[in-house]
């Protein structure tokens, strides 16, 4: 089973994916105006269940980014080995991860465009897989981790890179432009630790395979920042985390290969699905 | 006039700060169901006007985090002349700010205590000047940034100072841990450019002053800060910007001066109020 928020005529929905369209689930959980509200209920299955044998209510729709109201997303930045060596500075592996928070108002919704923005156009892509908090807590261990993830979906965690090396620290600034990034299509609901522990994750841009790994090569894995980042705060049902991107991305090209108008962008972890995103110039 | 948030009774509520007490407003605006939604539709002038002649509705309370909804606050780092010359870098005036995000969750309200969590005790005051912006918008000229913020309010961007240097970049991990900041007490209207043009800061531990600025020195003023910010992002009512803080805080001292139990950190602002926090140590 998998769940979307989507816009159909005009209203926002949020509602079960299948291969012929949406079922719509606001009507039947009024408790849940939102996608969010299902997962801070920590309710995916009651979800689930009341789609099973519903008809679909929209065939013609558009994705919105899937949690498009999640109030805290945290990326780990610099998580693959080779990533790490990129950087040139001679640092074995650091002692901990690079953190960085994301605003909601950065990302779009599945098969729709990334924005390059007319003060620069080194948009480039990072293919990740999301986890999304379904249970809260504070000095979370590794060995409980896994059950606080409510549900996977996948992220590109689009970046102006400029933008990124503007400041003396903190990559803010080129990774918050408005809809520059997209989470989607779908969440899926977490129930084997295999989801994470086998996933291999590939991005094409134009159908060329520019990233290709496996999750279970990242220098920290899920579990430990699940650990880590509740050292200092408290996880709440709905928090995203942005677990990491593998080495290629654009700028590890020589030239960069930065995306343009044109390109298609997709991200695919078996088992989760395929995110897709074309890219369009801003008009100001 | 002064707008709060605050718990009475086990109850949250908002309203018009007197020096007899609260006056409560949550009833008297129904379609506000918190100050950030007030602050939202532009309209704390109505909020000033029912409080007008109303009687005290709360004379015990406690303050809370200003906005404790509010979904974006950003943080203005190194943005004083001697903030920069510490970093020892030899760089002169940086081009652009330093900008890094905090989750509402790390703040509370005036007159509650910073919690130093058992993992570091290398808690450090910053104190700053907070604008809430009231009318949103995207790429704002400096000419007009002032037209866009509601209102002006104090924070203690309480800093892990240990944890800020875990990664290679990103502050993230130093400037999330819960409660170990603060923002209020109340918010003041923005109504006249000399309430941010003519502000002088003052921080003072235990009566000692630690931080005295004004804040024409900003290397960004504000009026910078809402254009470039509004560059990649569009600005939305209810945004928080902290706008940063002047040298002094405890890690510039030798040897460092951190907060411990007992401790008491005020930030003056005159115009806007004082905000006052003592210091407890988290029980786990």
């Amino acid at each position: 089973m998998k769940f979307a928020t989507y816009t159909a005529s005009g209203q926002t929905h949020y509602g079960a994916v299948t291969d012929a369209g949406m079922i719509a689930l606001e009507t039947a959980f009024p408790q849940y105006p939102t996608l969010l509200d299902a997962v801070r209920a920590n309710d995916l299955e009651a979800l689930g269940k009341a789609a099973e044998g519903k008809d679909v209510t929209h065939k013609e729709f558009q994705y919105e980014m899937v949690l498009p109201n999640a109030p805290r997303i945290l990326c780990v930045g610099v998580n693959f080995p080779d990533r790490n060596a990129e950087y040139k500075d001679g640092s074995a592996q650091p002692k901990y991860m690079s953190l960085f928070p994301r605003f909601a108002s950065g990302f779009t919704g599945h098969e729709r465009n990334l924005v390059r923005p007319p003060e620069n156009h080194t948009l480039d892509y990072e293919g990740e897989v999301a986890i999304v908090i379904g249970k809260g807590g504070r000095r979370i261990s590794q060995d409980d981790a896994y059950d606080h993830i409510a549900a996977l979906t996948l992220c590109n965690e689009g970046t102006i890179r400029d933008w990124v090396r503007h400041a003396k620290f903190n990559v803010t600034q080129g990774k918050n432009w408005d809809n520059s990034g997209s989470i989607g299509p779908w969440l899926v609901p977490f129930t084997d630790a295999k989801q994470l522990d086998d996933a291999r994750i590939v991005t094409r841009v134009n159908g060329e395979t520019r990233q290709d790994d496996v999750l279970s090569r990242m220098m920290f894995p899920v579990r430990r920042e699940i650990e880590y980042i509740s050292t200092f705060m408290t996880l709440q049902p709905g928090d995203i985390i942005i677990t990491g991107t593998p080495t290629g991305a654009g700028a590890r090209f020589d030239p960069p290969k930065y995306l343009k108008p044109g390109d298609v962008v997709e991200i695919e972890v078996e088992g989760i699905g395929i995110l897709r995103n074309g890219i369009e110039d801003e008009v100001v």
